[in-house]
């Protein structure tokens, strides 16, 4: 997906978020804001949204000689994440279709997002994830049970930390024999990745690797070798939340997308309302 | 008033928006947004706010080749804050403080502002002229109607068509024979101009003058010569809506700043919530 001109001016409040997020310091609050309108001034818009953010992160690191600034939000959201678990697999058991509903909370936990919101509140997240099971989602869950029976391998793109520990979820329906599991190369806003996997317990459960990429998203070629061949032989994908629907969607090939629509822009191009919980299915 | 970091992403927004008001030319959409970047890339944080929309508006003006974009959106508010009047007069007249109630209605016509929002309901705002008699106002109208009663010589400066139609209400009881009434020199935004005094029948009533400027706010180097005279020789002054506020509130003169307060950066400013009405007396 191309990044619309509605994005910037959100990418710079973004960026002045998480600024202030990290750092107190307002020469940096300032020189990030500066830097960010530099660099979109002369914007190709045929990027994806994701390749600001990433722009934004790596800067917001360097500036701040801070390494992964949302280390401890990340690990206060897994554990909030975990302690609902029990309660939301009971929820999936007792229903008629556990598979169907597993996607459904792993939809719930993509509002565990730093990149969209600079604050989040726990109980807020909390009460989002248990009230998710009778939230409206939208697409073609028959088709996406067709497909996930179906496949003998899946591949798996986890967007976020605290989200990833309600992946668990679904994997456990998918069967985690059949599931490979990627997170971020490396850190990236909240984004999850392999501290994430072992601070949820899924290491023990799935086959793990990284994308090598340090975007909030799946941008290919800045993919390492090792996950392109695992994404271009794919038999299908799960994808979770708009980092990766932003980068991918145009890529032909298998992909289900699992996400909340978060956004104006997003709302307007999948036409769905905001807050909409979703399932896309999209061969590019 | 300083420009913060807050207002660069929500100055974008907003030339995006007046943008796609203007033209549907999506190639002077990229233009101005790209020209803003720049701009704002180096910009010196100690001009005031409106120095960016001025930029905003001036380009926009030429990228277009509409001399007054909003012309025809200015004419359709007068009308709709004249039809509402007679009403408001009533009321005035029946309350037991018409001084004070005709300067919350002012305030009240502050709604009609393109620049903040670019798009109004018709039924929305005469609902919220109608309402805004039983609105909560803050300040020490106790102390505006003390400096207004002893005063020789009022100094009224507008802000929006619309909202000027009703600036009648506040003259009448000021005296209109006390007062100047200035509006911008030239068309930026739905801001007040020499042809909005006309289209309301102000003209015959109060003594106008223009500022010479095509500022969304009053930047006093950039007036005329005739109204910083006026403006530094005045013994008090009423100055309406956030603009002149964001341009006005540091100088150094008997200033009764009459606003609704429509941003979260001049809220923590002036420490009331967004949507107030509010009485702001300063000396600078």
């Amino acid at each position: 997906m191309n990044t619309y001109l509605d994005c910037i001016p959100c990418a710079l409040r973004q960026a002045l978020d998480a600024a202030r997020l990290i750092t107190d310091d307002e020469r940096i609050h300032e020189q990030i804001v500066r830097e960010i309108l530099k660099i979109t001034a002369d914007l190709d818009l045929n990027r994806p949204p994701p390749w600001i953010g990433q722009i934004i992160h790596r800067r917001l690191r360097a500036l701040s000689g801070v390494a992964d600034p949302y280390r401890s939000l990340k690990s206060q959201f897994n554990r909030l994440a975990m302690a609902v678990l029990p309660e939301l697999k009971a929820c999936i058991e007792q229903g008629p279709e556990p598979l169907i509903a597993a996607a459904k909370y792993a939809i719930a936990g993509n509002v565990i997002d730093f990149g969209v919101k600079s604050s989040l509140d726990e109980h807020e997240v909390a009460r989002s994830l248990r009230d998710s099971g009778s939230t409206a989602t939208y697409g073609d869950w028959a088709e996406f049970k067709r497909h996930m029976e179906r496949a003998k391998e899946i591949l798996y793109l986890a967007d976020n930390a605290g989200e990833i520990a309600l992946d668990r979820l679904l994997i456990e329906e998918l069967g985690p024999e059949r599931v490979t599991l990627v997170v971020r190369g490396s850190a990236v806003i909240n984004d999850a990745t392999l501290e994430d996997v072992l601070e949820v317990g899924l290491s023990g459960l799935v086959r793990t690797m990284d994308n090598g990429s340090d975007a909030p998203g799946t941008i290919l070629e800045d993919c390492s070798p090792a996950f392109r061949e695992k994404f271009h032989t794919a038999e299908v994908i799960i994808a979770k939340g708009q980092g990766n629907f932003e980068t991918l969607n145009d890529v032909k090939t298998n992909i289900f997308f699992l996400m909340k629509v978060k956004c104006p822009v997003i709302a307007r191009h999948v036409g769905l309302p905001i807050g909409a919980q979703a399932v896309i299915h999209s061969n590019g």
